[in-house]
């Protein structure tokens, strides 16, 4: 994935971290868009996730590392299927 | 949702953090493609994620449960992306 969008989604998510207002939420919704225009799989968002929490909060229990490893592993097939939307919307151009 | 899911989930999701083997991912795994069919969308795997780990791991600290809520933000538009897949399926049909 590309460095940039990483950088991006670190600072996105510390700014929720930080107040999680509204407009904090907004902006998030707002990037999850751009991330999926760029065919970037729902696995990757949660493992980009799990890296930004580690570099902001290192310092968390093993337990929270583990159950981000599960949530990548529950995502890849919904990553298969968005891949199928993408399959579907180029048969009908 | 549907508690039955939930607490399969939670099952599930309890067994790999105790193991954390190949052959717990395999479960998720086999589990995920239920809950695509089943159509539950991925900010409800999120959601349910996230309740299952408080009833777990009730004391982890409050940023755990904030970045649990970005997550589940950033899934939305995911969810609706998955939802186009759906209807591009049916107009197939």
């Amino acid at each position: 994935m590309v460095q940039e969008i990483e950088n991006q989604y670190k600072e996105i998510l510390n700014e929720y971290m930080k107040k999680q207002t509204e407009q904090n939420l907004y902006v998030g919704q707002n990037f999850s868009r751009q991330l999926i225009l760029e065919n970037i799989a729902p696995e990757d968002v949660i493992s980009m996730h799990k890296v930004a929490i580690q570099e902001l909060y290192g310092e968390l229990p093993d337990v929270v590392w583990h159950s981000f490893d599960f949530l990548i592993e529950m995502m890849i097939n919904y990553g298969l299927a968005l891949q199928e939307r993408q399959s579907l919307l180029k048969q009908q151009e």
